[in-house]
């Protein structure tokens, strides 16, 4: 599907298609293109009509490209991941957004669904002014949405460590070993994102690039702000899930400690009575110091609690139980 | 709640308002805004008055910003973050204040209170000399309150390590994991907070920015000292509780060994022992060897004496017991 | 084996042997040599008819050396790392191509079988344009498929770290341990053998040398994407099989724990019944309480289920069964 | 107390107090003034006659600060660590020594007494041309000696892991966790101290200072490098002690699976024959398969012969006994 | 002992000694000058006559400094370690050899016999062209063969490795850990002699000094290649012995864990059946349900065996056995 909204005369419309004048570096239109998974045909549009470089048309409609920024000299070509709301809960997806950003024009490329770029593209419909401030300016406040999406997808984060936390601490779980794999996969998959990302962004910030102004320079630096935050939040992540890694080992070791004192208190002191009771259990003549009717077992009892008594409170001082 | 503070004709004074012709370059006025807590209406201060670049005003009225410092051409924008006083106890928090420098005058605004601004205040309020050394001087006095500020805060931490040390090595605990992991999210929080600010103070240090004249710069080269100590010593704290950690599974191990051994001496020594009487007592015709009376029992007995000792005297030279 | 493919007038032709005379800086004739597995005899090719450094000449003829790109002046001379497909299954090798670029000519030297170059053979036989893009752009499409047959072996990977993690969550192996470590090994090398590669194909597409024109140069940053990504992978496998022992050793200390409750709670339950019923197998007068018949047996035996139930119900208290 | 060692006209006395002319750039006269332990009185010599920066007074005159170098123009003043001989054995302390250096002066400043800074001053009481090198060369002597000092600490670390690693391997202590955290702590105490201080000498060896000429940066290019190799061994330390202590867990494990299997074959060894045992001690008729006398007994003496070794031959084959 | 070899008028010969006239800077005379463990008054030769600056003579005569290289203005000053082979088998040593390269000498010194100086020597002895290429060549050709003979210990390294792994996975060895221990530190000082010699070498062959030129710059270049492998391959081993530690600590885990389940299904098994035993071992009426002859005691074999079935079948279905 393509979508043409031109910006000339001080006015946004939709446009039918694109023309090639207004391509032009002099021309007066502005005008933003968006291929939302374009057919074969309309991807030709990128470099029959706006004659892009042909790696960078390939990249652009393919998929599952980590993010860069190059310049191709009279036009920049980006690469950029949007959170995938169509994944299933407890995921982390991403799906790639291509711009490519020229004096008078903005095309984005994408092949799934873009909540920001819906966004966009309604604002579009209804401002007439939207197209006013370039497409620098455009490309921006996409970039920015898309940024702005990641937010909640690092509370949902935050959220299922705080859960797997709580699990850790307060109770056993079998699938905790998978959650908290699950967890790391995830978080590395955010940093692994990020981070180019961030860097994408701090050029552009920088103004490396001609294209981008000094004020829109300075909306970018925002933009780079909320990506380092990202990315320190994601090493954060990673931190306290090693630390929790490391918790709840200690906390098995302490338990399978705990269990084996238990085991040897109740073996130490119940052994030498049972082999008391079995030696007065034989079948041969028993010693029974002269003691007649069940005084003999009363005597063997006692000493049988004499024992007890002793190894409990030698467990005692040893701190056991 | 706005707070402003006069230099002009060699006095400090408290004003009722920032006049706008104070903020020209060449004005003789040196003027301090302090805005606690702003309402939008005081906030509005910042873009109608000061004409501040939006995206700044924005940070400055939000909370939870990382420490940077950023230069807008004729002011700086700086974020830095003091010590939460009211948190409670065993609990490592901040919150941010944000900082407009310009020629002539300073701008702070924090949504909680704080200490340093309020002590800065009331300096304010009593000493006519107090914003006579410009504002960079004065923005350096309350950093360099903020940064003071958290060494007791470092204290306190070096004291739950000490604590937990102790533990590890003398009682047990049972929250001892739960503590270990407090611990280090603390310390994490504050390297994550003091490193920026480290690198914000460097900047102002190496004279970046023409604001900072050589004077306050040797200062801010003293107020970074501080803070490259504080990230030293969180990085110390952090190897510290690794190692923490590792001595506490080393301990568990070591004692897990030691009860093992002991259940396996107990079971070891009396097993056979166990087998020897229920051997003769067995319901068959048992085997005497021509001896009457109890001489029998002491037989056995005899036997199973030997038996221990011979495995008793295995284990000790084993070095278990 | 050498084989010679010529492009002259406008056309690509294997050719018998180099001529002296194609070598000359501004010679129209454009030449691929290609020695396989060459002999001492062809070998001296590369000295006595190209001149090339003597290191040089002694590090192509050698095997398994790193990658690297090395400027003599008026060559290039470049060590890359082809997958080796006649390595066993489950197994990661390389063999290495050594690649000289001069102005005019191309010469490419490897002792194993190299699928990237039997294609690219392939076509010079039959396209008689092959050649005419310059020795450069040859080299980036032997390259280029060098590179893209990395592909299939990191999805190989891949399958190979989702097998592995099913057996740590689903069912044991004995082999686990050493499956891993070999998958460690391998990433290990893929690594090692990436990365330097990275780093060559960087500086093809920095344009370092001066025989790798702008257009050439673009292709490069293809390519240097994908070995990024390759890298990058590599890295992600590494976190991944890390996390994977970490989650293998947390699912063992939890089964061990597991398997010591239940060995506790078979023991504890029975020992005192067991010594009870010594007890009353002792060959001393038994207390017996006025009763008769088989009532004495039945009180033992409640008494016996009573000490059963409090001790399952404080162990499922403390919720170990 | 302060001590002041004058060099003029080819000769070096001790000096009863410092002349202000001595101090102006041209003069004549090399002085180095000591101040050990100085009262309030005597530290504010620094400010009042020698002008130095109120901060790097300040600095000099409390304690426990970080080794740096810092330029105030037309002095340098440097903070370096030497070893605190006074504290107790296996234990590694520090105390810092400031340095002011102009000119024609040298100023030391130390609150604990200093091995290095004694000898100096002996020299300079007995050789007359001590300080006529110039203070940069008499800071080097001083730095030098400072530096040698480290060499039996380092020794004394190298014995204590060498016990340490003997202790692992020969004989248990149940001292060992904190030992090895306590020798963790000190190694990176050390390395906290030697880091920083090859970083200042680097700089003064690196002639980034112009009162050091070359002869004297020579010099600081040697010390420089005792000061690398420091650091260097405090990092193989490191690396040491970490693993001694996964050699330690590893070894605590190997134990712990030989205690385990001791007791898993006395348990299933002894198990199945006290249970026959019980079997024919039942107060029921049992089988005697027409065996009379003791023959019965010999029967099931032998059936339990036989379960023992079929089980001990297992138990052999898997490699356990 | 002092060894000079002579090269003038195309032809190189033994010397008896160094003349002064041979080191002037146009001198025809190219000379070596090897002092092998020299006596302090050979020392002398290097101060006396060379005039070397006196801390690099105190290196070159001292034994255990770190490979560097220093520049001295008409002299270079380089310190490298060779492979003692004199070590005793499964340890890694090494001796240094220190290098002053003039324009027209080459001065080496060493303690330890050297193979590639004896090697040098020989050759200097019988080919008179041996000195013909100038003292950087000479120099380049003893440091191509000790970087040549680091080439078998590391081959002996990872043969030692090889048979560790051996040991991991098939056969126990109670020396394992110490074996681990060993071979890490032997890595660990490979790495950190071999790591700062490739630095040293690469600044050779990136020609920061004059006295190396191109033809020789190449020739340092792979011996630079060859150190880069080196540094590479020990760090390949420190990963490898790292994973293997865990692979190890993974499988005794899991012997463990094996044990344990073992002991649990026997004392689980055997437990019940004894206590059965024991209650009709009882010496008190026992209810016999009207069985008489030995059918009582079928009846409670029936009983146990039906109990061990179960749980057989129970350990079976959890997977246990």
């Amino acid at each position: 599907m393509i979508r043409v909204y031109a910006h000339a005369g001080g006015a946004t419309r939709p446009a039918e298609r694109v023309e090639r004048a207004w391509l032009e570096p002099g021309s007066p239109v502005l005008v933003w293109v968006d291929l939302f998974n374009p057919t074969p045909d309309e991807g030709r549009l990128l470099s029959d009509v706006f004659h892009f470089h042909e790696l960078a048309v390939e990249d652009a409609l393919s998929t599952s490209n980590d993010p860069k920024v190059e310049s191709y000299g009279d036009y920049l070509y980006l690469i950029l991941h949007a959170i995938d709301f169509k994944a299933p809960e407890h995921c982390f997806k991403t799906h790639d957004i291509d711009f490519f950003l020229g004096k008078t024009y903005l095309v984005t490329v994408h092949t799934d669904e873009s909540r920001s770029i819906e966004h966009m593209a309604d604002i579009c419909g209804r401002n007439a002014m939207a197209l006013g401030e370039g497409p620098a300016a455009l490309m921006h406040r996409i970039i920015d949405m898309v940024v702005d999406n990641y937010r909640p997808e690092i509370d949902k984060l935050n959220e299922r460590l705080d859960a797997l936390e709580k699990e850790v601490f307060e109770k056993s779980n079998p699938r905790l070993a998978r959650d908290i794999l699950d967890f790391k996969r995830d978080v590395a998959s955010l940093r692994r994102i990020v981070q180019p990302q961030r860097d994408v962004v701090g050029r552009l910030a920088r103004r490396e690039f001609p294209f981008i102004d000094e004020t829109v320079a300075y909306r970018f630096r925002d933009v780079h702000d909320h990506l380092v935050r990202l990315v320190d939040e994601a090493m954060f992540f990673q931190d306290r899930i090693t630390s929790l890694l490391d918790a709840h080992l200690s906390i098995v070791s302490n338990q399978l400690n705990t269990v084996m004192k238990i085991l040897t208190v109740i073996a130490t002191v119940f052994m030498p009575l049972t082999f008391i009771t079995g030696l007065y259990g034989m079948n041969v003549d028993l010693p029974h110091f002269g003691l007649g009717g069940t005084r003999m077992f009363w005597l063997l009892m006692g000493l049988m609690m004499g024992i007890s008594g002793v190894m409990l409170w030698y467990f005692r001082r040893q701190g056991w139980i």
